[in-house]
């Protein structure tokens, strides 16, 4: 079950960047031959990097050591090693020395140093990591390095994923085109302060590592932590940015605004893939927060009215149950005055100002409702500030997935 | 569906204390005689009172009332009038009219000021309160007063639970015999912070209203704020305490500890009939937290399991994935060492300080969780704190309940 996948063109390459996959069977030798599980991103010269990472207090072994590889390497960055199937997590000690040995493996694929190579794990949790298969089929990976080869990734990162997710762009900035090209999966657990969720953006916009770092930060808050499908986090949640402009031989960009505007957008189209193929999500709703004292409030109160149960429910009975969205928002722990607030659902005026509007029909509501995409608006009254969330609703599919098979 | 209600003993009458009910049709002209909608509950003598009320800011007008009421009277309180069916919320300025219509109504039939007045009102949110069928109706409650009618009340009060809640205590203090008794509604919107929930206590035990405010607040918090269903919080929410003791000429306890353990009791007891009754609910899960740094922090990571819709499908499901909790606790914000938590179901050690534990095996977690009821004991290994949070699975039965029946 998804909601409108999108039907897009094949991603972009970026120039400095090669990738390949590999079938190692990972989850289960069963699968070797039949699923790539394995993925290698590989810069041809040193890249500037940066990452977001899950915000859980159980972090796998790759977050921990993506993180230690980008506080002291940021700007030598030469090599994503991630693999689908099992996240090397909730193991103990073993963890890290798996997760070092898929860096070392990753790194050798690659033909590169190993405290150069970032790593990355999704799938099941609390299952011994099958590091040796990867170990004997990661030469496929290398084998398989090109430039148009991020299709094959954005498939190879896939667990529960019914469908590979990716997005390009291109822009001019300062008379240079340059190129974003990004993958990413998640689909279960997915919730604001990353998911489990991965994407991997790649561009040769040249920008240095101590720029990247916060403008990832920024266009993660507004993409991928206004996302929610079940308002879970998971351990192993990781968004990498790899820039190889500047090993290419670029000046860095004296105005990075137009590209951190082209990342906002880019990293905005994954992460709201990853809700159209959210786990049971039959509709894809939009919610929009104005008139808030600050975007932080406005992203809180999105988030309160996305993760509610009540609300996530109604939307898949196609109830356009307003009492449930206005009491979400006094859930939310944000200053309202509930005198000031004003309820929408697509172009239907709900709520005015603390009543009812009188023009309001229920008929009207459910029109919106039964719609498979639809937005709610909702103006706070306070101040200026707005965000927007993205979210789906709460189906007997997410039960079935999640009470009746191990994920 | 329900999981293990209590068969227990009919409430005792409490002294000083009558009750009533009335039929009045609240939520439907059609139910009028058919079920008993408003309740009314008299005290013969000016009570110390104290209230809990819902955290959302979305507050219905007759917490606003209530607790207004009780900021300038908490020690000549006389009545409590609550009906069921409707909210009387979401519905702007007419709201606090009707409140104070319903409060008018139960006051002339209690005989006393409408100062002394407390209201509650639970059901449907957004709909006009039909208070011209109460004001008709409102004689039955006030011709069927009776000390031994608390049963009668604990039925008035329901909208969707499946069985009526209530609980009653004999203690000894100082020499004399005092009683408690409390009747509760809930299933739907049970979250932490007082959810859809209405809960009365009345007591003889002589306490002034100074001592009965935070000791209901210490009460609440390890009873109806311990529970959850789906996480949500409603708009109406109130507890309720009345003691009649000093109105009878009781001199004031000395020593309130015996009572407040009393009451902590009978709050937990009608709090878990709640969660046995939650939507949807088919397995009661007991989520036992220690070795906390703080008592709120055992609370925090509790709810976070409680909550986890991860976690409570697999509750449903009876698949002891116990990576699911773990992760759920890393979620709750809350500082933790991974490497010091220990985790149990019933008797069996799943997880030691940070490893699984060698002896576990799926098959015994399996036994575990495929029980209706069952223990999860968290040890953090930070501190000696404690806290025990009570909660349900989440299945296909509360997406029914949900998504194809407006509530």
């Amino acid at each position: 079950m998804s909601v409108n996948p999108p039907n897009q063109k094949h991603p972009l390459p970026v120039p400095g960047f090669k990738v390949g996959t590999a079938s190692c069977g990972v989850k289960s030798p069963a699968l070797r031959g039949k699923r790539q599980d394995v993925t290698l991103i590989v810069a041809e010269c040193a890249c500037h990097a940066a990452g977001v990472f899950t915000k859980n207090r159980f972090r796998a072994a790759c977050v921990r050591s993506g993180e230690k590889t980008l506080a002291s390497n940021s700007e030598n960055v030469r090599a994503i090693v991630a693999n689908a199937g099992n996240a090397n997590a909730g193991l103990g000690e073993m963890e890290t020395v798996w997760a070092r040995q898929l860096i070392e493996t990753g790194a050798e694929a690659a033909g590169v140093v190993s405290d150069s190579v970032l790593s990355a794990s999704t799938g099941v949790i609390g299952t011994p990591f099958p590091i040796e298969r990867i170990q004997e089929k990661m030469h496929e990976a290398s084998d398989s390095l090109a430039a148009d080869n991020w299709e094959a990734a954005a498939h190879a990162i896939r667990t529960t994923d019914t469908f590979a997710k990716w997005s390009s762009a291109e822009i001019e900035i300062e008379g240079n085109r340059y190129t974003l090209t990004g993958i990413a999966k998640g689909s279960g657990m997915i919730h604001p302060n990353m998911a489990t969720m991965l994407a991997f953006v790649a561009t040769d916009a040249p920008i240095k590592a101590a720029e990247l770092g916060p403008m990832l930060k920024r266009a993660a808050d507004r993409s991928f932590n206004c996302i929610s499908v079940d308002g879970d986090t998971s351990t192993n949640d990781t968004l990498y940015l790899l820039s190889s402009g500047i090993g290419l031989g670029h000046a860095p960009l004296a105005d990075t605004s137009l590209f951190e505007h082209a990342l906002t957008e880019l990293c905005i189209e994954l992460a709201t893939q990853i809700v159209r193929d959210g786990e049971g999500v039959s509709k894809f709703v939009t919610i929009e927060v104005s008139g808030a004292a600050c975007e932080a409030d406005a992203r809180t109160v999105g988030r309160a009215v996305a993760v509610s149960p009540l609300v996530k429910t109604a939307f898949a009975g196609s109830d356009a149950n307003w009492g449930r969205i206005l009491s979400a928002v006094g859930n939310s722990g944000i200053a309202i005055d509930t005198n000031r607030i004003t309820l929408s659902a697509d172009d239907v005026l709900m709520f005015e100002k603390g009543n009812l509007h009188p023009d309001y029909s229920d008929e009207q509501g459910m029109a919106v409702f039964s719609q498979d995409e639809f937005t709610i608006s909702l103006d706070l009254g306070m101040g200026d500030a707005q965000a927007t969330v993205w979210t789906g609703d709460l189906t007997h599919e997410y039960i079935t997935i999640n009470a009746e098979y191990r994920t």
